[in-house]
């Protein structure tokens, strides 16, 4: 590793900030996160890679996995450039214990939020424009004797956002949660009119802001199957989802249903819709990442900053064999470009 | 309509059991189901297509598509034949009042399970291969006063079946439910080991005997998100989707799971599997409808005949258009073919 090094390519013609700083975090270094972020540098991309990891993580499965790898530590105050290939920037954040490759070990479990905690930080003050975050492994950080339910609840937390949005994207299809990782006998009841309201409203804000969706069409599932049937599977489209809907409409929302999910996902129901507001995890994840063929962005609504992940966990036994597929970590790499790219113009357009 | 009138083909050269009888009910008669037996009758089949329907609906549905259609009156002493084009043999059943395309009448609620009962009585008889059912309303049946919660449980009940199984299938996709119209919140209650043993072993039995797969490989999927993640997300697939899936391995069956339902519909999750178990309706139909592109099957498993249908509903916007698509009451025909000609093999061929 150098700790001298620059990066070799000039800085991009169009100004500084047109090439944004990404974080890119690890995730649990015993999973396919150093794999990904190793095999997401073989071709250089569109911005300042800057890893959050331990760098001896990452050279050692560098070599374990015969890749080339140039490490240069990061510094804030270099004129931004885009990262040349075989390259990744360095911001250190160090392991407690030596890792295995597929070996989980909960000593390293405040590394894995340190990792989280950094690449937060740096959103927030502005250093990167956006944080694309590897695999973790919610068990293992439980076993540590950490309540952590998922990313996009710990950076809510973190980042004091009320009402964070899971947002899963592939080719052609976006779709979002009103709850997320609940058992489901506890989602019935956490399907509150407040809360339809607020995941609604987050939903239609970000994809108006971040995805440039002038007039966004919503298509929203209904909680039970065939939406309730007219009340005959359930009551809960006729009390709390219909005259949410109807109050959203009202304050001008293109929002369509509530529509059976087994409707909704049709190739002729989704014609002109921009996003499926699926009830639980259940209901609409399984046909995105089956649509997905492994490319699919898990990006997190409702945030101060921009924050997009692969959509797949740490498949251990793929760590440091070379098999592990990077689609999904290229995808939310792109997708963060260009998300601060579009963060970027709407800053530098003043409103009429 | 000719009531003399005889097929125009002759007998099938090998014999009168190789042309399979099939009967075909018209659904609710506002919906798209006639509409579909007079798109389909459009080419000739493999089979002798026996529509149950009232035959002036036919006619006049034909008349308002503009659609040819001859209709023959089923004698089931003549020759099997197979049905030419533009023609539909019929076994009448009447409606109770008139029919304007597109409005549900619940006077005509007995009508349709008329049909039904008609349609099941020639199969169990022996004079029916198969039915394959056009779309039925549940709503109108239920507000016509009678309790109906769908085709499966119905035929169920009518055929003394204590266990039927919906499956769902589409091209290199079958999807079987464990449990299928409940409101959401009544769905962990109903996954009992009982049920789920009685749902996989229908489902392995009908899969080896039916469609022909000598030893299936059947993915189950756990009932809450990621499969409960070791308990964090619930207790079901410890206490008992794991415990009962281990039992019914041990009777030699080759499951997989309980895996989390947004993984076992990846492709690479899919890779030698032969048909998915989902614990509820909205964890399973959504992908298969969304794979399906408008041409998925529904299959009656657990029944002492068989069965195969649309995967929609009555459409009541589109009927009398010459819209409605025919394309999943084509391959419900296809498959009810397949499944018969299976089962005529079965039959000649005697145990070793």
């Amino acid at each position: 590793m150098s700790n001298t090094g620059s990066t070799a390519s000039a800085p991009d013609p169009r100004g500084a900030h047109a090439v944004p700083r990404l974080a890119l975090t690890a995730g649990d270094p015993a999973g396919i996160g150093p794999d990904l972020l190793i095999a997401m540098a073989r071709q250089h991309g569109h911005a300042q890679r800057v890893a959050i990891a331990d760098p001896d993580v990452l050279e050692a499965r560098a070599r374990e996995l015969g890749e080339p790898l140039r490490l240069i530590h990061f510094d804030p105050e270099r004129p931004r450039a885009i990262t040349p290939a075989h390259t990744l920037e360095i911001l250190p954040v160090p392991v407690a214990t030596p890792v295995v490759a597929g070996t989980l070990d909960p000593a390293n479990a405040e590394h894995v939020l340190a990792l989280l905690a950094t690449a937060a930080a740096g959103c927030l003050d502005g250093t990167f424009e956006a944080m694309v975050t590897g695999p973790v492994h919610k068990g293992v950080i439980n076993r540590a004797g950490i309540a952590f339910s998922g990313h996009t609840e710990w950076l809510a937390e973190r980042a004091g956002a009320p009402m964070p949005v899971m947002l899963l994207a592939t080719e052609g299809l976006r779709v979002a949660l009103v709850t997320t990782h609940l058992p489901l006998r506890a989602v019935p009841d956490a399907i509150s009119a407040d809360r339809l309201e607020a995941v609604t409203r987050v939903l239609h804000h970000d994809l108006q802001r971040d995805f440039g969706i002038a007039d966004p069409v919503i298509a929203v599932c209904g909680l039970n199957p065939h939406a309730g049937e007219d009340g005959v599977l359930g009551r809960e489209e006729i009390e709390i989802i219909t005259p949410t809907l109807d109050r959203l409409r009202e304050a001008g929302m293109r929002l369509r249903g509530p529509l059976p999910a087994d409707t909704a996902f049709t190739p002729r129901a989704l014609h002109g819709v921009d996003a499926v507001l699926a009830m639980y995890h259940d209901q609409g994840l399984p046909v995105l990442k089956h649509a997905g063929f492994g490319s699919a962005i898990n990006v997190t609504l409702g945030l101060p900053f921009i924050r997009t992940s692969v959509d797949h966990g740490t498949a251990l036994d793929l760590a440091g064999t070379g098999r592990a597929e990077v689609g999904s970590f290229q995808a939310a790499e792109r997708l963060a470009e260009t998300l601060a790219a579009r963060a970027a113009a709407r800053r530098s357009t003043p409103r009429a």
